[in-house]
């Protein structure tokens, strides 16, 4: 197969628009053909979402982006493809249709892919030439973030179609699940659509709301889901005992009126199947390893959550709050310890400050100095009226010393030392530990100075603040100068 | 209600161990009952598990653990409870006399909750005396760290029970969801239920295998469900439009047979129920301002399974170094001008990279002088399979001046002097410039060090990349020092 530099997408709704925002942002060509008259300006909105999105996803270099253009004309619009992705709505004669046409104007030996979502791909190439080269890939919303794209053929698909449709599909970021049988609805649309069903008549019932049951999975099984699938899940529900004890213990659930689905008969030939391919999921690892992957996938999407303060996140931040405010209050004391460097800051590797080599990126120790330089500054006094007012300790310079790599959600703290002040400036000296075993992983010696914004220049401290400052310069100037404070970059130890 | 600071568990299997656990985290004292004579190491097991996942999920201070201690006597361990969770096999007659036992040796204003997955709370409740006082409180493995709790009643349920069970789950960091109605299976328990049967099927139907099921949640609806439910999902998937127009469009596939389970009528009154509740959970916020909630909670959690390398998370990692790997092929090439400072970087200011005043933080400056380094380390021939063999250039010193803030969107680039090497060490000095008027935002002096990360020490550069560097050091030593080279934090100017 030659490079794939041009795709021709077939309808702009949310997964035509999806497809081309994932497709520009690797860098490749795309010729949208949609009958609507919105779709350039609304594939253009999906498009700066996407691309607000992976300026987040990842520090990798995108070479260069993809250009988008429009055809009113399908023919034009595939004729020099080099892959043809059709998204129109789910309309078995509507696809078809759109689907031969292409087919006769594009070059011969380009993959042709169907995003349906659950349309048996044998019908939809009955009426193509070349039939052979015709794959389902069905992708999920948004396209141009989840990975999974279903592939499935039809019975005239080659199975060189389905792995050409496989490379290109991962060489764009995705996860290609290649199936070996068709039926509608797929793997997934199957699972999703009976959930969906059975949601459905819990409103119909009046048994419960739209939002219950969104709740009823976003805060528990849910958060599962998205790294396991429900064997996996499973087999760990069943404890030590594993999948078999699981079948045994719940098979009996499965005639119970838990679902309006009738479950399949669980004969001894089904166990024994779901057994046998549930223990070559496990990959021989035992039920205490899978359980402490699952739980190390589960704290990190809390984690990831809680960054959002939105649904499982939400709760963990409340819940500690509630634990820290039980803790700590910021603003000097009378009775407070000046007599050793100060602790004011903690942190935690967060899952979006490691590089790929699983430590933190060198920019993140940068900002848990500035962190804690802002703890200092809370803790002399400077508050959000403080700032309102347009004042600030501003960072004018920074020395860094990198003595060790830190592993993601690793917990941090950091010990300030205050070396000296004016009316205006603060030198301070933070020492970055590794909680665990207190290693010392970096240090960063920085100037303050007090400016004052809206004038745009220096201006001394407020006085109670610089009061404050001044008592712990003076317990400081009593601890040993810290190894590293002073150096100039390069310079040799002394 | 007093303060609950021992809670009886009846039953100690995953889900009796996963209450254990949660509760003495949370310091409460725990009683166990179960006639399983492994329980007690069991319970130890699933304890702690739960403490290791709970050392990474948060920094708050826990005040102390609870103990956990077991009684082979009912009886004996509800005697002194303050409210009793029952976690036993899914059998009704089993539960039904439990629970009655239990309500009879303990006190009469104690809540007993039950954990069942979906037995009626009316059945349940028969046979107690003060049946008012008991409900379902229907966790999720693993309960220490899924915040879901289903609270449901039956027809002798007060509603202060189920006011007091709810406000004892949150205090223990869970998530109640208080149902309304009480049915088999609740509302999670039939979601899930469906998907089950339905997966159930494809396996007995051979169509696919649990891996392949599995695979087709994971990678992708599953991400999604991690912080949102279906409705709100296909709200979006109905784009700009909404729910509406996805009830318009995907109505007719309901008809299809993309599930064994049949849908309701989509009569004008559900699509009017739907449209309705779905516009309350969405508060008022548009399409896209929800597509970029979602977007952003998706990034986290991609990032977030990214440092487990699991499932999504290892097909985002995989990809980001296969972009890493294409890399710019930005080497040194024979005609290129090494008589002023390199220009191998430019960037621009991303919104996400801007403090609340607008500007670019702290941090973001070392993250560009970074990226420089990276950019120097391509250019003197670092390339994938040199990172591979676990060389690299790694940051061991930093300086950083910082001279003018900078906005958002702002075009910037980089200037970058070699002021010294050896073979193992490289010094630099990086200028920063906003590009569109050349000002100076802020320089970096860097130290270098070459090292062999397998065996964790420096070690001399390839010979190839060490010519490299020693071309452009011995170019740039014509160069004038740069201003602000070589400084100590708060030297004065010379």
């Amino acid at each position: 197969m030659g490079e794939i530099r041009n795709v021709a997408l077939i309808g702009a709704g949310v997964i035509g628009a999806g497809w081309a925002a994932r497709l520009v942002l690797n860098g490749i060509d795309v010729t949208l053909h949609d009958p609507d008259p919105e779709a350039e300006r609304k594939a253009e909105e999906v498009r700066k979402n996407a691309l607000r999105a992976w300026r987040k996803l990842t520090l990798a270099p995108l070479d260069h982006l993809g250009r988008i253009t429009f055809s009113r004309d399908l023919e034009a619009a595939v004729e020099n493809a080099d892959l043809i992705q059709e998204s129109a709505p789910e309309r078995l004669d509507l696809k078809r249709d759109l689907l031969a046409r292409a087919s006769r104007a594009c070059r011969p030996d380009v993959v042709i892919a169907s995003s349906t979502s659950g349309l048996l791909p044998s019908r939809l190439q009955a009426e193509m030439p070349h039939p052979e080269r015709f794959v389902v890939g069905h992708p999920f919303n948004p396209v141009y973030l989840l990975p999974l794209v279903e592939v499935c053929g039809g019975q005239q698909t080659s199975e060189e179609t389905k792995q050409r449709a496989a490379d290109f599909y991962r060489s764009i970021g995705m996860h290609p699940l290649v199936l070996g049988k068709e039926i509608d609805g797929f793997v997934a649309d199957r699972l999703l659509e009976a959930l969906w069903r059975e949601a459905l008549h819990l409103v119909n019932d009046g048994i419960a709301t739209t939002d219950q049951i969104d709740q009823a999975i976003a805060y528990g099984p849910g958060l599962r889901w998205s790294f396991m699938g429900t064997f996996l899940i499973y087999r760990l529900a069943g404890g030590e005992a594993g999948m078999r004890h699981f079948m045994a213990q719940f098979g009996p659930t499965l005639k119970l009126p838990w679902s309006r689905l009738e479950a399949p008969e669980l004969t001894d030939g089904l166990i024994e199947t779901i057994v046998a391919q549930s223990d070559v999921q496990a990959k021989g690892r035992s039920i205490r390893e899978l359980e402490r992957l699952r739980d190390d996938c589960l704290v990190a999407v809390l984690q990831a959550l809680r960054t959002q303060d939105y649904a499982a996140g939400a709760v963990l931040k409340a819940y500690e709050e509630k634990l820290y405010n039980r803790g700590h209050p910021l603003v000097m004391a009378e009775g407070d310890d000046l007599g050793r460097p100060l602790r004011l800051h903690e942190a935690r590797v967060v899952p979006e400050w490691v590089d790929y080599n699983g430590h933190m990126s060198e920019s993140r120790y940068l900002q848990v100095f500035g962190d804690s330089s802002d703890a200092l500054s809370r803790y002399v006094g400077i508050d959000a009226d403080y700032h309102a007012a347009g004042m600030t300790y501003y960072t004018v310079e920074t020395h860094i010393m990198h003595l060790r790599e830190v592993a993601a959600e690793e917990p941090l703290h950091v010990t300030t030392q205050v070396l000296g002040c004016d009316a205006k400036r603060l030198h301070v000296f933070h020492a970055l530990y590794r909680t665990r075993d207190e290693a010392r992983l970096a240090t960063a010696e920085q100037m303050l100075l007090h400016v004052d914004r809206r004038a745009g220049r220096a201006c001394p401290a407020r006085p109670d603040v610089l009061a404050r400052v001044r008592r712990i310069a003076e317990a400081h100037a009593a601890l040993p100068k810290p190894e590293h404070a002073g150096r100039r970059v390069g310079e040799r130890r002394s």
